[in-house]
């Protein structure tokens, strides 16, 4: 089948790639020039490079993909002058949003797709690019049952765990939800381990029970961001790699931002924001997000 | 063996039903003369009510287990007028003190022991009154090498799970750090379950994508707070019952308490300290703690 | 003069009544045609009704007023169809926008007005309905020096205070940071309050100590949230007047959204919005503010 | 009279110089050697030193004033082996406490008085050192109303506003609800202050308008945290001098752990703590406490 596959990022790169290696055409589109000629000679003539958004939909791909940064990216990219939804569209092109945005412009962007006869779904992921690279990702799928009827094979190329959330913008809250917790237990273990370490424990004791305990989370046994309790995890490389503090505040921004739009109190999530956009202003912000233990050690 | 128990609450009736099976001899004080009653008549002969913490002491048991709701109640236990220290002690007596206290007041009696030359270990237990009965409790010791060794057989008669933290006061500071994390991570997936159905998302399916996601914690896969997630759960049966949010909000405060001791901020758990406040002061203190998701539900 | 006035709710209305005394002629636009009539009355033929706002703009009158809710009503009326700008301009017409709004909104608007050649200053307003009625209100004007002057005689029909706060968007940044200031002193005084009257304190003479002393603040001095210290404050009356929970929630809400797009944490303002975002959902969104102090209040 | 003061330290040094100028004899105790020192010689033979508490109570003084750091302080120069209640007490010695500690220890010491049939009011200050060098200070007492006329006469030597809180415990309770607040108040005024000058306002201009608007305060009008808005505040010298960040640490350790007491939740106090915690964790305790601003500053 044709794609189109817009945004070529450190996610972008290897879906592609993984779509490829199972034998489809792809169309692409990215300003960052070297990615998409890294892409275009890995397609071995199945990958071509496309000017814009608009005349990639001009061409009529069986599906069109993206995964971008923010929303205004998004907007930019569905309705902007050169955007996918302002030429002249096949209907039988499907879009698949993969970026991580607010839930308000995801659902936008589909009813403007929808003006113009055209199938979307919303489908943010979670796994890093490690599960980008495997093709294991998992896919958080907003749309009607027949959308994600449709959609589900082409994710099964990129994930193994393709999820239905619900109709149109249900994938981001899904996504949002879960990663504001994540902001939120992060920080809860940090507080945790420090308390523990300074009244005189061990960390690697101290999380052992933590993980045979009721404070039990991924943050903890998985994730721990106390330097050497999890050797594969970022705290024992000096917090480099994993997901940086600058999209952990991103994303909180986004669920206190959705939380507003319901008048939701969200009182640890609220405090968890202050807190990332505090590590992210000491100039941390590329650390990966469990970096946000170094708030609380004592100098 | 002769063991001494100090204590027979929700936690301290079955612990001790549990050392009578195993085939002990057991020398029982509390001032709810009830549940005294009852375990005496469960012990057919082989456990006697006594009036005093001093007399048991001074009737040199192998063990006495003390199982107490709160510091003060420890202290006057183990210091006060008729205290099991305030007597003629035989050094064969091994304390073990099961209750969840501030590690300093540990510490303090702990100190007031060895004064006298006696050893003792802090071992609070975690697990519920459901492991109590089972004999499934997790015990977190604090004591020496040695210490721990002996106390060890004694503990497993009561729980399958029995974790040397360190020295004396470790076992509190553990339980102090798990609980402190529970109460963050509580909240945490309250406000992400509110978010999440408030955007229209089905609670089951959000918890689902939750629990196999990096927000994953034992208060969303086991004790989620929304009513009907976990069919075992409090939160399906009116929040009766588990743990209840009085003991949550003194369990934050030891740990508010210990922080402050050491210096060491932690944002998310003082303003869960507050949360638990909150819904205390609304009348509410007896309802299981996962019931805090109420102050986050609209009307 | 003739002036133009756009928004004719609590405070535009006795506004326009104030330019009416001083004799100038007003054409008025509001949705709420009985207070349209109002005013036409009071006017004695010196004020007339005005279907849209373009209309208004088209009749080229020496400055145009806008007092509107928020900043959606504000691009509204400036860029909507029937907007401010979309008709034939004279560049003899002066935009004056009293409305508190986001300040980048502010901004944008400014710059819409100047591609069409015409001046324009953000004058946000302090003080309430009493100082409206009397004509004593503070303006906090962003604009050059020259449009400063050529406002401040206009302004100071309405008001006592006319202070210039800088270039475009300044007038609304002073008035968000202020009343974030003003949202946190309430809740700490109501805190303050609560402790010392819980703690055996007569509550005047608490205030009476705190005013003469460090604490000392205007939500405390003048707007004592405890019933009966001020006896001429909305505490004294049941909460009934004054400045709503829901308005106070709008403001935190746009000093928050203004302070993360220039990456500033606020801690307290964080929390407080959760506060008034609590006190709002339940249902006392209409109360004065200072009614925040009802969730500190015991049963 | 004869007059016992135990404490020569920045607050207790000068108050005692007050004392004898004002022509009374003065008993000294206190750790510190060339404090005391230097009071018995600019006493010229109306000022000795003393080695313990209870030597100074056995002199049997018209009254005794102690002026310590904290609750620990106070409990062992009033119930210490060597303490003022620990000797041969004259009915006619009356005790005046002027420490800054938790009520609940004043009340405690207080009622110890009593039982030795001696008065005793707590006269906590407010006002710095400077207020202590001109005679200057507030002071808030807690006592009965005969004690409170009797030790007026006195503490006016030293201060110029001396104000009757209540019962005993009460002068503690105005102190502690007054700090609690200025420390919330600070906070806010350095959130408000960053916000405005971050998004384009000159600080003094912005001063300017809170301090003639609703979020008018001490910490904005008199002790501005922003360098250079008041020449007279620690901010325009390096934030050198005043009341430090570990003072006020303290004093808000003090005020929320009355609150628990009390079972009152104080959300901004709280996070206010973590705040100051942080901020004193980073090396910078002895600072003044308006230095908070520094969290919130960019690098």
């Amino acid at each position: 089948m044709n794609i189109g596959m817009i945004g070529l990022g450190q996610m972008g790169e290897p879906m592609a790639l993984n779509l490829l290696k199972a034998g489809h055409q792809l169309l692409l589109c990215d300003i960052n020039a070297s990615a998409v000629e890294r892409v275009v000679v890995a397609g071995q003539g199945q990958a071509q490079a496309i000017a814009t958004p608009k005349e990639i939909a001009e061409m009529a791909p069986n599906y069109i993909i993206s995964m971008l940064p923010s929303s205004p990216h998004v907007q930019e990219v569905y309705l902007g002058e050169q955007g996918l939804l302002m030429g002249k569209l096949s209907k039988a092109t499907f879009f698949i949003d993969c970026s991580t945005i607010d839930p308000k412009v995801s659902r936008l962007v589909r009813e403007a797709a929808g003006h113009s006869g055209l199938a979307m779904v919303d489908a943010p992921v979670s796994g890093g690019t490690g599960a980008a690279k495997d093709g294991t990702l998992t896919f958080m799928v907003g749309g009607t049952d027949a959308e994600f009827a449709q959609v589900k094979p082409i994710l099964e190329l990129m994930g193994k765990n393709i999820v239905h959330c619900g109709p149109s913008g249900n994938g981001q809250v899904a996504k949002v939800a879960n990663n504001m917790l994540l902001a939120v237990t992060m920080i809860g273990v940090s507080e945790a381990m420090c308390l523990g370490t300074q009244l005189g424990m061990d960390p690697t004791v101290l999380a052992g029970i933590i993980n045979t305990s009721s404070g039990r989370c991924w943050s903890s046994d998985t994730y721990n961001p106390y330097p050497g309790v999890n050797p594969n995890a970022p705290a024992s490389r000096d917090y480099q790699g994993g997901f940086s503090n600058q999209l952990m505040l991103k994303d909180v921004m986004l669920a206190t931002e959705a939380a507003k739009a319901v008048n939701q109190p969200t009182p640890l999530a609220s405090l968890a924001q202050v807190v990332y956009q505090t590590i992210y202003n000491q100039g941390l912000g590329d650390l990966d997000f469990s970096s946000v233990i170094k708030l609380f050690q004592k100098n």
